[in-house]
């Protein structure tokens, strides 16, 4: 998005538009049809039959590999099958970064096998792989402090500690920094590879993968150890004797290649064309079936919106559904889905999309117009009997795929679920179907539909228009 | 052992001699001085280095690998460094077992890859690996039930589920028997190779590994799926199209090794030959670095013992710790230890191994003559503050490695530890360092301390003589 007013302006604009707003509310009907959807919801199975489905039938989705056009096509036959009124598909385009392998061994002082996984876009290490001495860091600052002749040549080891919080706060405040960048401060003090502790908060023996960044440095080797490889690693370099380790990952870029957004939709009924807009991520990472990462959040979406399609009308406005391309490796599909949709921005009236696994959501935030706030404190009413709060304080950016439409200026709400075990299992191989608690997940599902049905309900919109939320936009 | 007396006979000259007996006492001086043991006990933190250097310096110890005996001289420097009045080994000999690696996948109806460990004793598959169709049963008995015809040629798969409690039952019940006598009632059957749920209360992408028996049966390529690729299988099963596995197993027996006992002791200062006799096991499957099973357990034991020879004098007998060669593949160490030592059982006076890893010991309980009951309920007196509950009524029969010696006559005593958490790592490659407790590792070192030590100091026998367990020795 380019913005052409300074922020003091825009932001001025905005709020000058909202002053003359008439409140938007949710009328008595939709609010009592709503309490009867929220009942359902907690009986419905739809999404846990999605999931289930999505982890057996096609397993691990690597954007770009050929699970990644299964699952297009299990989803959208899926759509079809749930009796959606629409489904279509929007192209998205990404790298294809390919993972055919991967092993480590501590060589000195002690012998070892090491539990490692690559990160995405790692490019591999040379035939054979290579050896190297370890230096190693509490944190990035410590590594940014270093000199490049201690680090020139070797491997960097980054160990940050995350900890269980119900808010997930560690993986953005600690976990996920070290992953995506330091791969590239290391490259560039001249390092021959960088492992991190995994960004976790479990104690397996499974290595945490994902992403990392080379936009702006030489791309050099990097993976992931399990966290007790890690203790491993840092108690023999406590004991002062050089450690070398042998890295050898077979994996790197191989072009470019066309997936897709797969689109769902519930055809409002006076007003087609304005949505509500809800979804996960159709990618995977590879270790795991992809079972809380996200199949879980497109089967939520799923079964609250086939439970709003079972109702005797549809509501006023659509409610779609969005499997997104390629969240893991850059939010390929978000951004496709931002840029195809700009001109339409008001259309897209409110969205959420689950991305934070299948327990229990706890929260909800918005961020929506202000006269619009009364509208969300109603939602919320509606969704308090399945123990959900209400923060009318803090924003609600409606998730990683919804990141960049709501940038551009789509009001959005966040359903947040309880994330205290979500980073044990995050792109590892333990992310399964049988990390998903039935129960919970039709508790989402309840959410995500009351949610979905009130806001395509609604009298008034929430706000959304080309750069509305410029404060969001900056992120 | 060879029994010649008929077993009635046995147990009634057992009983005429015990009836005869004074009665075994612990005089006050020891329990004053075992009282001020256990509260060194818990401050102690040499069973925490030596399991931390056992598991860093050497790590995973298979029997009859290289890791083997660079353990054997770990142990034995260890004890040395220690103090020990005297450190020897007395050989042991075992099958090799090697593992180079495994993979499995499945092939229909769905493409997945699968997380499998060969089960010792396996052999491998031939050249390439084996595609075969699957059969499934939930349990042992069904299996039995089956027809050979609906057997034949097939990959048999047997689904035991495990429960985590607190005396780790369901493994002796449910897993352990699948694992062990599983794969040569398939062999019998015709079977083309076995898969098993493994044996664990776990839900980790980790499967357990451990020994199968093939003494009776043509041996047939055996392992182990972690859980959730177990519930993935068993949802494919579930679709009723046929499913197809690939199975490659490079693993198997060349020849035999001869490893050893690695044995250090704290000499008695009036009664030398006698002895209390304690342990773990040395080896440990290849996956984890065998932290909780079992190097913790020889650190409990070598703790127990330090603490003893920091006394200002040397108890009246000795107290002596054992690192027993290849528990896992056969008991090969116990045996060999009661075959070395079976003239001298009456030595033994009592004995204790510590293999079910290092959280807090709750129970005791004792298979002793009845004339030394006072003497162990003294015992429990004085690790009742550690709170650990004696059960009078219950045998202890000292521990896997100690079980051929018991067999032939030594009296035993079990410290039970809370087994809850143990299934869950046992035999994965998740059975490192961070899954002890230094605390709790403390708590059964001060036990063990007090245990020793009291019957080092016993005025009295506990009935050690051969044969003198009958009901036990038919175990």
């Amino acid at each position: 998005m380019t913005r052409t007013l300074p922020l003091a302006l825009a932001v001025l604009a905005t709020f000058a538009a909202q002053a003359a707003d008439k409140p938007t509310r949710i009328p008595d009907a939709a609010l009592k049809a709503a309490a009867e959807l929220r009942e359902r919801g907690l009986k419905d199975d739809t999404a846990w039959d999605f999931t289930e489905g999505l982890t057996t039938e096609v397993g691990a989705r690597l954007a770009a590999s050929e699970n990644d056009a299964k699952a297009r096509e299990w989803v959208a036959a899926k759509f079809k099958a749930l009796g959606f009124d629409k489904v279509w598909s929007e192209p998205v385009t990404y790298p294809k970064w390919v993972r055919r392998g991967e092993h480590a061994e501590m060589t000195a002082p002690f012998a070892h096998p090491l539990a490692v996984l690559a990160l995405g876009y790692s490019p591999g290490t040379p035939g054979g792989g290579l050896s190297a001495e370890v230096v190693g860091f509490d944190s990035l600052d410590a590594l940014k402090a270093a000199s490049d002749d201690s680090v020139r040549g070797k491997i960097v080891y980054v160990g940050p500690r995350m900890h269980a919080r119900k808010d997930g706060g560690d993986y953005g405040k600690v976990g996920s920094p070290v992953r995506v960048n330091g791969p590239a401060l290391a490259s560039g003090k001249g390092a021959a590879a960088f492992l991190l502790r995994s960004a976790g908060t479990d104690d397996n023996r499974l290595p945490h993968t994902g992403v990392t960044d080379f936009e702006k440095a030489t791309p050099i080797p990097a993976a992931a150890l399990s966290s007790p490889d890690a203790d491993l690693l840092e108690r023999a370099l406590k004991r002062g004797k050089p450690v070398t380790i042998r890295l050898a990952l077979d994996c790197g870029i191989e072009g470019m290649y066309t997936g897709a957004n797969v689109i769902g939709e519930i055809t409002g009924r006076t007003k087609p064309k304005e949505y509500f807009v809800m979804g996960g991520h159709l990618d995977s990472w590879d270790p795991g079936t992809g079972a809380i990462d996200d199949a879980s959040g497109i089967a939520i979406a799923t079964g609250a919106a086939h439970l709003i399609a079972q109702l005797p009308k549809r509501p006023l406005r659509s409610v779609r559904v969005v499997a997104f391309a390629n969240e893991e490796s850059g939010l390929f599909g978000g951004k496709a889905y931002a840029a195809a949709h700009a001109k339409e921005i008001a259309h897209a009236v409110l969205g959420s999309e689950s991305d934070l696994g299948a327990d229990r959501i706890w929260q909800i935030t918005a961020s929506v117009k202000p006269s619009a706030r009364d509208a969300v404190a109603q939602m919320a009413e509606a969704i308090k009997p399945l123990g959900v709060e209400y923060d009318a304080s803090a924003p609600g950016r409606g998730g990683s795929d919804l990141s960049a439409v709501h940038a551009a200026g789509m009001a959005a709400v966040s359903l947040h679920q309880d994330a205290t075990r979500y980073f044990d299992w995050h792109h590892t191989a333990n992310d399964t179907l049988d990390k998903i608690d039935p129960e919970q997940l039709r508790q989402n599902v309840a959410v995500y539909a009351v949610v979905a049905y009130l806001a395509a309900e609604a009298d008034g919109d929430f706000g959304s228009a080309p750069n509305a939320f410029p404060q969001d936009g900056k992120e």
